[in-house]
């Protein structure tokens, strides 16, 4: 197949954005947006890097590629509405149906959202790679930035976390596992929270970051981004029902740094926590308040509390407070 | 240098949009445009196929992958805004001078043109793959589609083509060429054509390509797009003045089909060419006619007039007309 048959078979039969006024088949795609602010990333992909043949079908590394990258998105607060994707294939793999099944796996998260697909580029090179741009609207000064944050907020996280790095070791690791598909789910189809930020659009203020690298490790950010000190309670970490079968020592590397769950942690003023439990319930979303930013001290530090004793977390893990 | 280093690195100290909300350290970047359409395109490069170590010195694959994407915006009549940029770097390459290099180059053109970094992603891989998003901003229904050619319009391209396939050649082949600094140039810093396209922003209808396939391939594009025939006369083709020290077959080919000048191919009507030229004068650009588009037939083909015969140009180069 050339390049052109391959854009046409992968070029949506009609558009699904109003705000749409050029697609694909140009130089470059336009649209039109004057109400809202506009929201856009970027994130690559890269084979024996970000995923593996073996753990990995064509179709869910289209999916969880274009997940990983709303789930940016999500983390602002905005409505996904185009995506643009630059893909490295390796040479002679034109023919294969792989690549289709990628593009088949993003159309179905982007259908989902109403995403319409407007540009690329397809190369020839050594090793598969994707990188997903991704446009969104968000309403004007509504953005939910890291450094929103402020002392007294409280903490949660939506979903259980560790189960998408639990999901791998499964793959990875043959043997009997309780509810394994679950897991696998969990790691190869991620849902980007887009409907449950959406629906607390009224907020007036709250800090958003996605989960790709680990509650600690967003936690830090958001401390650092607003200069606070925020308190996680290991204890209240969220985990799924089966995911105490897994070895205890991976089970806490997992929910504390292990990543790409994309859940949604956020910072919010008490007065608006009802709302989002109220969020949750009308999107199905688990909300569990993890923590809490402290009332005084503004170090931009993450502090971990266990059984009421309290850790300092430090860039490579956590080690005790002496 | 870590990842976070490496950013902070090439951050910029101040952004130059005033409709720039937020540039690096979220999950997203964040602006608004009221007044204006929104453009946007994506090119990816890869080492080795798309530049080489040989030919290409890092500050100058930064450039060019830079200018190449921007080219699409000019192509659409645009004034970029934003760039984001994703690159997989070789293992072992985050302590070389060359990544900052590469991004130095793309600043460089970024800052004569007054446009952001504004994300992006780093990851490790095999080769060296950058893939660069570009956002600008056109008149609202003033993009300057391939499709908006019309029976009766002249068809112009600018500068000289076939100049940057001459750098590479000189590039790849050791000897003695005249103007050789000019023909490198050419090739390693190509320049978007975008104070060019600004100058006419009042022309009502005009369709444009850039010209990073080959004149042939491009004026095919708005050829079938448009549902128009474009005749382009071979002898008109405007050609650099040390052009003819090459072997003839291959200045054929180069002006014809060798791509990468990113010059651009417009049609314009008839009443609007003085504009099209006094645009050249302004922003000091040489403007050639080079053909026209047939006022009656409309079978979305390209001919190529030489000596007064008329050739049809097919897919894959031309052959006489029986």
């Amino acid at each position: 197949m050339d390049e052109f048959s391959f854009i046409n078979s992968i070029k949506q039969p009609y558009y699904r954005q109003s705000t749409l006024q050029k697609g694909i088949g140009d130089d470059a795609a336009v649209f039109r947006q004057t109400s809202n602010d506009i929201v856009t990333a970027v994130d690559t992909f890269v084979e024996g890097i970000h995923f593996a043949k073996k753990t990995m079908p064509a179709f869910y590394i289209g999916y969880r590629a274009l997940a990983a990258t709303l789930s940016d998105l999500a983390a602002m607060g905005a409505n996904p509405a185009f995506y643009l994707v630059s893909i490295v294939i390796p040479k002679g793999w034109h023919e294969d149906d792989k690549l289709q099944e990628i593009f088949r796996g993003m159309d179905c998260l982007a259908s989902k959202y109403g995403l319409d697909l407007i540009g690329g580029d397809t190369v020839s090179g050594l090793e598969l790679t994707i990188s997903i741009t991704v446009i969104g609207y968000v309403q004007k000064n509504k953005a939910r930035y890291r450094s929103l944050s402020k002392p007294g907020d409280i903490v949660f996280v939506t979903g259980t976390l560790g189960d998408s790095q639990a999901g791998l070791y499964i793959l990875m690791n043959e043997g009997n596992y309780v509810n394994e598909e679950y897991f696998i789910q969990r790691h190869q189809t991620p849902i980007p929270r887009i409907d449950f930020v959406k629906s607390f659009a009224n907020i007036k203020r709250i800090a958003l970051n996605d989960i790709s690298d680990g509650v600690a490790s967003e936690a830090r950010e958001i401390a650092n981004e607003s200069q606070v000190n925020i308190i996680l309670n290991i204890e209240k970490i969220p985990m799924s029902k089966d995911f105490n079968q897994f070895p205890l020592h991976l089970q806490n590397k997992w929910k504390l740094f292990g990543g790409e769950d994309f859940e949604i942690l956020g910072t919010v003023p008490v007065k608006n926590w009802p709302e989002i439990k109220m969020a949750g319930k009308q999107t199905n979303v688990q909300v569990t308040k993890i923590g809490y930013v402290d009332d005084e001290k503004k170090e931009g530090q993450v502090f971990l509390q266990e059984s009421n004793q309290i850790y300092p977390l430090h860039k490579q893990g956590y080690t005790h407070l002496k």
